[in-house]
């Protein structure tokens, strides 16, 4: 599972390799400020349907937490499912989607 | 934080004493399936807060989970926030929501 790493720093490339070397890791896509995946060690499809539907989400709970506490911010959004669990930490140039199996 | 439990079975009484019962915890909320909380150990507009946001958050990330999986079924949503840690169980009947402190 390689990614295009071009752009990253050499701290940014270590925690995606170690985040990806995690076994019940499925994959990561790392989505830009305009809703696309820059990088990602998911098929281009998975990452993209990813991409739109968690970004979405995270703009939510954002919202959400907004409006209980003006002051507070969205650090990690998580959602487990009966098939799978997927992680996403929103920031301000990027997001970072992490996809795993149910451990 | 006394809960009026009277509707509750005695499982459902037990896990919900438990859950307070942590020291991270800084409150919980039952919301029936109409969106009203049907109790709480929170002052009643925080508990109609949250449950309106993360009643309508958990919707929309069990409809996102959808789109990926059409058999895929949402089990729990947790937001991190820089002050605070909210998990959402969403169920059938009812929808259970735990406010924590950031540990």
């Amino acid at each position: 599972m390689e990614i295009a790493q071009n752009f990253m720093g050499k701290l940014a490339r270590n925690t995606m390799t170690r985040i990806n070397e995690n076994g019940n890791v499925v994959g990561t896509i790392i989505v830009n400020c305009e809703g696309f995946p820059e990088t990602t060690t998911l098929d281009s499809l998975t990452a993209a349907t990813y991409s739109t539907h968690m970004r979405n989400l995270s703009h939510h709970a954002s919202n959400a937490l907004k409006e209980i506490d003006v002051t507070d911010e969205l650090v990690v959004l998580r959602l487990v499912s009966r098939k799978s669990e997927a992680v996403v930490a929103p920031d301000h140039e990027f997001t970072l989607i992490v996809v795993m199996r149910r451990s």
